[in-house]
């Protein structure tokens, strides 16, 4: 099957709405001491170039629905600075270097501060969802502060699943523990929470059609397949993150998963002997000799077959649960994304 | 001036809404995966022995204004997980060894691991108050939500204070600039906190009167420096952490302060060199030393005097703010506090 291509709407939107989103941000984070070590260390990672994907579907999904950007700017500004707060948060838990093109806060500044940077991000970005009380009124927001608090739970909960199966140095993962697992730690908070709020938002009703969720859910784990594609695979130069570092962390990506599952037991024994290694004993060598593993069996086609099956169910989704929407580019930008997940270009 | 004992009607409340509290926390902690890696471990802090003064201060508080325990129970869990999440991460970014008499979070499971269940904690303290909602009406339960989150992000603010301090190896701290970073970063969430969201359950009214708010902050600062001096000169079994911690940590606490301000200049470019050292670097003779100059100034004396003033302007404050209640044992718990901060029998 081919895959379509990438609208031109996707990136006008990405870079309309991500742009609204990124300045005021920008003016909503507080301008008062602590500055050295506070303030000025939470507007790093959000002053770095990203696409803001996520912004952008709350925004378009809200004017889907009919409402405005102004109804769902302070969403929008919230599931941004979640993003960041787990960027920050996740780069101390995985000894992360580089991030968006520059060192990882922590690489800069020490566990201690970035911490405290991650933390207080984390809670910053529930601060625009008070907000809502005057544009959409104290139901609405608080469902979706309800959703936003939920949300931030499945990360944790996550993220915890994935270190658990670093520190077990688990085998026998299957695709559906990495949909599980993908499901609560990027899902969760990246497709999924910005397209329930802004369906909410539009419709100021606390359910969301379960269609709408399964698209936002396939979209996410499609991306984050990809994520997982453009670490092994990618260029370091756009990609900003160190090539091959998910290999390094013993992260279990569905390409783990699946050599795990092809290669031959003594193959099998070197794999998890060199995932089991902490980051620091990883000989380059031998990351070349797992990549390679990875190409003779097949890996990364397989995977990027898995992630365009997804994207095949995410089409059948989006027409089910936002097909009936009246025509708009923000409806455009929507369908577009399932083929900008994997092109991103 | 002598201090009056603290009554017996404190350890009772403290016992009595401190087991309601703790039971109410447990039971409302999720049951499900992941447990080894994230539930199992967000329950340890909390089934450590405490004392809980933050939920029994919020359940008081609303009592004395006429509320009930069921009206206050959630925000009472909350501020008791908000005060454990604080813990797992303030270990974290000091490098503590021990929290009330066992080893820490992170030296027992790694720091990505406690990491994860600070964050996880910390947004878990927002999901009781989603229940106030039902006991409270949709308003008051937005108002708590406000205070709680500016609270959450004070308390990053005191500790960015803190941790700067030490980086810059600062030396030439005040009095003020103690209680300013003591009032985010204990105060906050220690007193303030519990008792603003008790009044307005009380009261069902936004705002809380000024001397209400001073009175928690003045027995939340005195509480503090109790703390401190507990740490260099209590008894270790009871207090629960390394002796002299803070003085490894490189803390500016009001006796560090006092010192600085008190000692001959050789003797504070002892202490200056001392307290920039990283703690591993920290040798035993030294601390003692700096224990012996603490005494030879009297400097236990001069902060345990200034604890005792506080506490006076407390009493001013409470009967301003608080003496205009009806009798009750929760208003008499309230002003047993300030005896109580200090003696903490």
């Amino acid at each position: 099957m081919e895959a379509p291509r990438t609208p031109l709407v996707v990136t006008e939107i990405l870079r309309e709405y991500g742009g609204i989103a990124r300045d005021a941000l920008m003016s909503f984070l507080p301008q008062r001491e602590p500055k050295r070590y506070l303030y000025d260390l939470i507007a790093d990672y959000p002053s770095r170039a990203s696409r803001h994907m996520r912004p952008a579907i709350c925004i378009a999904t809200a004017r889907a629905f009919g409402a405005s950007v102004e109804d769902a700017i302070h969403s929008a500004i919230s599931v941004e600075l979640l993003h960041n707060a787990l960027l920050v948060v996740d780069d101390i838990q995985d000894g992360s270097e580089e991030r968006r093109g520059a060192p990882t806060l922590h690489e800069a500044h020490g566990i201690p501060l970035a911490l405290n940077v991650g933390s207080t991000m984390s809670i910053l970005s529930l601060v625009p969802l008070l907000a809502n009380v005057e544009t959409c009124g104290p139901h609405v927001a608080l469902w979706i502060f309800e959703r936003a608090i939920e949300v931030a739970q499945q990360c944790a909960e996550g993220q915890a699943m994935e270190l658990g199966w670093r520190l077990d140095n688990k085998l026998d993962l299957t695709d559906d523990d990495y949909l599980s697992m993908v499901l609560r730690k990027t899902c969760s908070y990246s497709t999924m929470l910005p397209m329930r709020i802004g369906a909410m938002i539009g419709t100021r009703a606390r359910d969301v059609a379960d269609e709408i969720v399964r698209f936002a859910f396939l979209l996410g784990a499609a991306f984050q397949i990809q994520d997982d594609l453009l670490n092994l695979v990618g260029d370091h130069r756009r990609y900003g993150k160190e090539l091959a570092g998910d290999l390094l962390e013993g992260k279990r990506t569905l390409l783990v998963i699946r050599l795990l599952q092809r290669c031959r037991p003594d193959e099998r024994v070197f794999v998890a002997e060199f995932l089991g290694l902490p980051r620091e004993h990883k000989k380059a060598a031998d990351v070349g000799r797992v990549l390679d593993l990875m190409h003779r069996y097949d890996c990364v086609e397989a995977v990027r077959g898995f992630a365009q099956s997804l994207l095949g169910a995410a089409t059948y989704e989006f027409e089910s649960g936002l097909g009936h929407l009246p025509p708009s580019r923000d409806k455009e930008f929507l369908r577009g994304l399932i083929p900008w997940v994997v092109e991103q270009p």
